[in-house]
């Protein structure tokens, strides 16, 4: 299936500012959006970073197309949709968790419009094979894409994936990476000496 | 197979005190017990409340077993492990998302250990097939889990479920139920006029 993966490249996770630098923080999302690229080629599918600057040659390995837009992130994205035919699979770039077969558990799935969402309410991955449909990334988009598919008669299904709802985007999640992850981001938050700080509740992140 | 769902009757949820009150926190944590255990009955099993304290007939629909101890919840888990035969299915009470298809999920797993973490290195719910095995709640639980699994020899096998990772401790988690949840829980937070905040990040809730 074609995929689209946004990528935002001008000083990217910046919730993250409170952990790491703003140079930390623009390799740390490069090596996020690797991850995602290799996950999407290891299920079959074949990504196409829309991102909004260029990238340097070697952030593209593993090859991947790239479509540049600096425009925001739902409208470029709809020119995406509306420039090629159905089924596409639209998947956030801060998804070092996911698995091929996360992804697979997305993609098998029928419905015209199927929806990993991601914690409070965004939306981290999404089929769409209902040509009509158009996202809206603002606010709870959860709940604009269910309202948006239901606008244009499409059936909707909800795929229970912690892997994908795993998005990067607070220094608590970095705590989800050291955790669960097994792959270049978790390597990348070890190296930089990021670490698990186990207290009473949920386990968070350091950088002693 | 059996299922124990361990309770903390005493001033309950107390992570949620800047929303809820202690009574309402005590009430919502009974909504939660009960989803769970409707839930566990309509996967096929049969839950054992093993609660700190007496629970009231009323609050124990539908119907249940329950089990006094009020030893810490780590000593009280392991008495019920050490007592009787394996599977054991282990389910926190505060799981209002969890499906049966998602407890099915865990149970389904063949591994000697079948882990569904929660948010922040927790536990929220274990399938225990091998009868050495012992648990410990304390901090980072997960990697814990992993690291006894591997002391006594067994296989570890870990699910991807969103709905079994949502354990609902803090004020960001009930925005996870209204997002997600369609049953007794979220009626109840809407009942008691708690509602989404949506703004630039994750959405949270607000009670106006």
């Amino acid at each position: 299936m074609r995929a689209i993966v946004p990528y935002g490249a001008v000083d990217p996770k910046t919730r993250l500012n409170s952990v790491l630098d703003t140079d930390e923080r623009a390799a740390f999302a490069l090596v996020m959006l690797r991850s995602v690229l290799t996950t999407l080629r290891d299920a079959g599918h074949e990504p196409t970073v829309l991102s909004t600057a260029p990238l340097a040659e070697d952030v593209r390995a593993p090859s991947a197309t790239v479509a540049v837009d600096d425009r925001p992130l739902t409208t470029a994205v709809n020119e995406q949709l509306a420039a090629a035919d159905t089924p596409r699979l639209i998947m956030m770039a801060d998804l070092p968790l996911a698995t091929p077969a996360a992804v697979t558990g997305l993609t098998a799935d029928t419905a015209d419009i199927a929806i990993a969402p991601g914690l409070g309410g965004g939306t981290n991955a999404l089929v769409v094979r209902e040509p009509a449909f158009r996202v809206d990334y603002h606010g709870a988009s959860y709940l604009d894409h269910r309202a948006a598919a239901a606008d244009c008669g499409g059936t909707v299904s909800v795929v229970d994936s912690r892997q994908l709802a795993t998005d990067i985007d607070e220094p608590s999640d970095l705590a989800e990476v050291l955790l669960h992850g097994d792959g270049p981001a978790r390597a990348w938050l070890e190296d930089a000496g990021i670490e698990l700080a186990v207290g009473d509740g949920r386990v968070g992140v350091r950088r002693p």
